[in-house]
């Protein structure tokens, strides 16, 4: 088997994406740096200590590809995927302070190193910019997507907050809330850019689909992985949504499986939050015995499935092959 | 003397304004109403015990009088009300956070009754849902003004927390703090109606620089009662502003007054917050001794006087007049 020599073996669909987009991601980089500064310091010096620590920047780049795709003008695309990022980044400030997190991208949680209250802060002022930035752009449809999206992401926060603890939550209620909490910015990431190349709404929508989907898709995957993966890999602790009582997949598989002490340990662990040393790692060991891991996986192909059927809308060619083979490396990125 | 049956004796102009504009205040309350409701029910518990808690609605009102000083659309005019309303809730809920307040409107502050959790995100809604309202009226040219206005306050926020504790810190750097922190969405609330009505730009930055002239009296006069007002009248604690180490403008002119021991007194609380059981007392003798009290207040009234100035760009009338009258009492309003 032969390799050209412009794509590496080993290139993961980001990776190409990002080399395809290169100039574009650039010129959103830019944008984002000369945006998220301000006279007081505290901002930039915040704002950038989140996002130089990396992420994948897979939200802004969905924006520029499904642009390209529609052949929409990539200067407007600057301006929206810029937005998006900046709404990403307020509500990874305004999470690490509600879960108390520790640990971000590798890195010390912003809000352990500068307080959580300018994290409250700053992601209001970035929040803010995105929406001076969508209204530079002008663009209606992008406004209402994006405030839209924004009031889903806090109600969807919400909602998981009153669902913690509560050994009631069904899958319903856990996919209504990665929808709300996740999903909804990758569908909006996905949409504004086909909206401003002008395609039609049935378009636009399948579109915000393929996002809505694959967003899902990543959450399942992500929540599975904070009982599999090594803290290293994931550059984060494992094992917070346990402490947190956070009901999500491969707790609810696994409860779905359990038999009486089973059930009795998860009520102790998750419901009355009564957590000794070992018990993370029982949590793990009924999960992966149980097989609700392999569910996990299972759930979020399903969606992979879905989001490809949607993609199928789109214009055939490099651009969509690469985002078919994007649905998966969204699921496994990290395993 | 004789009073007219429909101006109580003892009526302020916001009570005036309050009568004026009562039907349309009622359709404001409505919006609000509805446009705070979601599934997820914590989010209108939470909202609803913010803002069923009272507030005077100055915002609002302002934006309401301001639009039919210029005959402009008052059916538009309700959804940018409701939107300039949240945007202040939403701040008031990450401000109450940010500080550890523990009182409001005469009640509990919501952070500790519902968690700073949920305060956080149920903010993030609010703020998302302004900007889903500015959509659905459709002006760019608000959008423009409430977006800007919001970077602005955070920014604000973002400095007062960097100035907070810190002795060097001007008065100018104080106007700054608070013109951002609290006048721009004066500023906002007065400029949008104006727009909409299509009034020249000259005549919306006039209406524009009397809200924030007097956001900034407001403010000043607001932070003098933090060290004079009972607890009871201003419904929350005094001595908040003291105990954070907050370099506002009596603290700042009892510094400028201050002798060698007194700097030292303010040295050890505000600077390195050391503070023992009579210091609030002592602070308050020391800023009512020094005259820094009269300072603040003529502080205040200079301000006041800008707003004047600028109204009497807009049309002579009877809303103009109120609009007037309320320069005072903004300043007065508690004390």
């Amino acid at each position: 088997m032969t390799q050209t020599a412009a794509k590496k073996p080993d290139a993961s669909p980001l990776d190409e994406l990002s080399a395809l987009l290169d100039s574009d991601m650039r010129a959103v980089n830019a944008m984002i740096l000369a945006r998220m500064d301000s006279p007081v310091k505290l901002i930039p010096q915040l704002a950038s200590y989140l996002i130089a620590a990396g992420g994948k920047r897979v939200r802004p780049l969905l924006t520029l590809a499904t642009t390209a795709m529609y052949e929409g003008e990539m200067t407007r695309a600057h301006r929206l995927a810029a937005s998006v990022e900046f709404i990403h980044t307020a509500t990874l400030l305004h999470d690490d302070v509600v879960d108390e997190s520790e640990q971000r991208r590798g890195q010390d949680a912003a809000n352990l190193v500068f307080g959580n209250q300018a994290s409250v802060l700053v992601g209001d002022f970035l929040f803010s910019r995105a929406f001076q930035l969508m209204t530079e752009d002008g663009s209606l449809d992008v406004l209402r997507i994006l405030s839209d999206a924004s009031a889903i992401i806090a109600q969807g926060e919400v909602m998981q907050l009153t669902t913690a603890n509560n050994l009631g939550t069904t899958m319903d209620d856990y996919i209504e809330v990665i929808k709300a909490k996740t999903a909804a910015l990758f569908a909006a990431a996905c949409e504004v850019g086909p909206v401003i190349a002008g395609v039609s709404e049935k378009d636009a929508r399948a579109m915000a689909a393929y996002g809505m989907n694959i967003g899902i898709a990543f959450q399942i995957a992500d929540d599975a992985l904070d009982y599999i993966a090594a803290r290293e890999d994931l550059g984060k602790t494992i094992g917070d949504d346990f402490r947190e009582g956070k009901m999500t997949a491969p707790v609810l598989f696994a409860l779905q499986n359990a038999n009486d002490e089973e059930r009795a340990f998860w009520t102790r662990t998750m419901s009355n939050r009564e957590i000794n040393n070992d018990d993370f790692d029982r949590a793990r060991t009924l999960i992966a015995k149980s097989g609700a891991l392999d569910q996990c996986f299972d759930l979020a192909y399903s969606y992979r499935d879905k989001a490809i059927e949607m993609l199928h809308q789109a214009p055939a060619g490099k651009m969509r092959d690469i985002l078919e083979a994007l649905t998966d490396y969204m699921i496994n990125r990290k395993s």
